[in-house]
């Protein structure tokens, strides 16, 4: 059967969205999946004619957007009170139906949603809110993971200041991350039996407790824990010397304990191709690991590397995730 | 005038020290610089027979280094009670007088010297012990570097748990690291305009205060004062997006708040060629970025690139702090 088509969200339609969103189409038409954009089709006509594309197309269903020209992005219209989180509801929507295989989010403002009286902290925790009712295999998360070719780094802490991210570190914390990634490395990233090593917190991961004892009085019982149920877990290592190529080539998912602990790596290796992951959900999401970047918005200069890596990593997870349902008979 | 002889070290004998000793000298012996090592010369000729390596000759000066084959490693002896620290005293010594540009240390084991009574935290904290009465120009340290082709980090603070580290940032702290660096910039490293940023400490640089209130009550007070000094360094800025290529041709360092914060990047870009720098000493001092690595002694595996690089930084570093002193008028 042809693959369900992947959704992608507006974003806020004042930063890079648009255009990237146009650009990664152009990317990815004659060899990516198919793709429609949910959403208010304005700033997207206005963004292919600055940029010299073709223009969106509307479609009434994903059905229609099948057979809509490949050079030309199709735009399904959301409605809703803000345009913003209209199109993440009808994206969402459309993804808990089986209708689209996953979505791909586009940057949004927070401080713009706040002001029309969003209350989540972010993208994320509403897409958790949006899918909290609907049934799942495995355990649920979220979990926040970035990908690059070569590494990916999950996170246990994330949106919180340094001091706060050590005093919430907790076994319970680390146990969770870590059951989320390995299910979801061997659903989504179709890996048979997944590699995960645990990052230290302190330098040289304590050094035998010289210097810190979050690796021994919370890492160790975690590992402890995984362990006992099979989880192939490596760890607590040294964080700076478990990034490099021959270190990478060990594992499949490195668990990271705070936000910069996971993403410097990343970003220090693929500023401009890695995604955002969101694991532990009822369906496949992925997002560029960038933001609105409003300051070079409508100049035409933006890169959509990242985009263009987050569309074909969801069609890649979302077909591996059919085939992991329909080998336990769910049906594809 | 020729240049002064590079002092290497013994380092622990149990070590890889001795056959990486062996390599670096022979990988260096065409182009690079003087090479001599100070200490017992046992190891060494065990290692150069198991390598199939030149055996070492012994000099009595460093002037008879000069004229030794040059396929040959020099060692000069060290007496002394202890004989990993009598050669890093005699190294020192000649340094200090002048005879060595520069030291270059191998790993030591402080296991092993702790149970001699070796009272210091470290390699470093025994070097700025040895040189404290020296006189010297600029900002005393030591402040320690890692240094990679494109890309310099120095740390705020260095061995202790995270949480210490960051309850032990100060302003001064930071204000004292950032004028080492400076300093050692414009005279080790030949740059007439350093150009510094500073990393936040909290995720996203702690947008605003929103995640962790360090960027503004610690390190933004730091900056004002090193602005005010002429110095011309900027941030504070989001640890995970400064590290990249292109972030990276922007500066010269980047002063790192935490010890994997500043190794990370390093460590993960070029986990073989990583140079250990100390900065705001009287003498020049670089080492490898790797420990004694005794589960791979005597193998013959061991990878000298470290060693290398750290050689040919501290013959560069050596000749440019004497041409800036000769340029001062000190002579050189």
């Amino acid at each position: 059967m042809a693959r369900a088509p992947l959704v992608l969200t507006l974003g806020d339609p004042d930063g890079i969205g648009p255009e990237i969103a146009l650009k990664a189409h152009a990317a990815i038409q004659a060899d990516g999946p198919c793709l429609v954009l949910t959403g208010d089709p304005a700033p997207l006509e206005m963004s292919a004619r600055s940029l010299g594309l073709p223009p969106p197309v509307l479609v009434k269903t994903l059905g229609q957007a099948r057979s809509a020209p490949r050079d030309r992005l199709a735009i399904l219209p959301a409605q809703g009170s803000h345009p913003v989180l209209a199109s993440i509801e009808k994206a969402v929507e459309l993804a808990l139906s089986g209708e689209a295989g996953g979505i791909v989010t586009s940057p949004i403002s927070k401080a713009s949603l706040y002001e029309a009286g969003f209350g989540f902290p972010g993208h994320t925790e509403y897409l958790a809110h949006l899918t909290a009712s609907a049934p799942m295999e495995g355990p649920r998360g979220p979990v926040m993971m970035l990908a690059a070719p070569g590494l990916r780094t999950v996170l246990v802490t994330i949106h919180q200041s340094l001091k706060n991210a050590i005093e919430s570190l907790t076994p319970e914390a680390v146990i969770h991350t870590a059951r989320v990634t390995h299910h979801a490395l061997k659903t989504d990233f179709a890996i048979a039996s997944p590699r995960l090593v645990l990052a230290g917190l302190n330098p040289h991961a304590g050094e035998g407790g010289a210097m810190g004892r979050e690796e021994i009085e919370i890492l160790a019982p975690a590992l402890e824990v995984l362990r006992g149920e099979g989880l192939d877990i490596s760890g607590p290592l040294p964080p700076d010397t478990m990034f490099h190529a021959e270190a990478r080539a060990n594992y499949d998912a490195a668990i990271c304990l705070y936000h910069d602990q996971g993403l410097i790596p990343v970003k220090t290796l693929d500023f401009h191709g890695g995604v955002n992951v969101t694991l532990g959900l009822p369906i496949v999401r992925t997002s560029p690991d960038h933001g609105t970047a409003k300051d070079i918005a409508g100049k035409g200069v933006a890169r959509a590397d990242s985009l263009i890596a987050a569309i074909r990593l969801a069609a890649e997870l979302a077909a591996n995730r059919v085939r992991a349902c329909a080998h336990k008979g769910f049906g594809a």
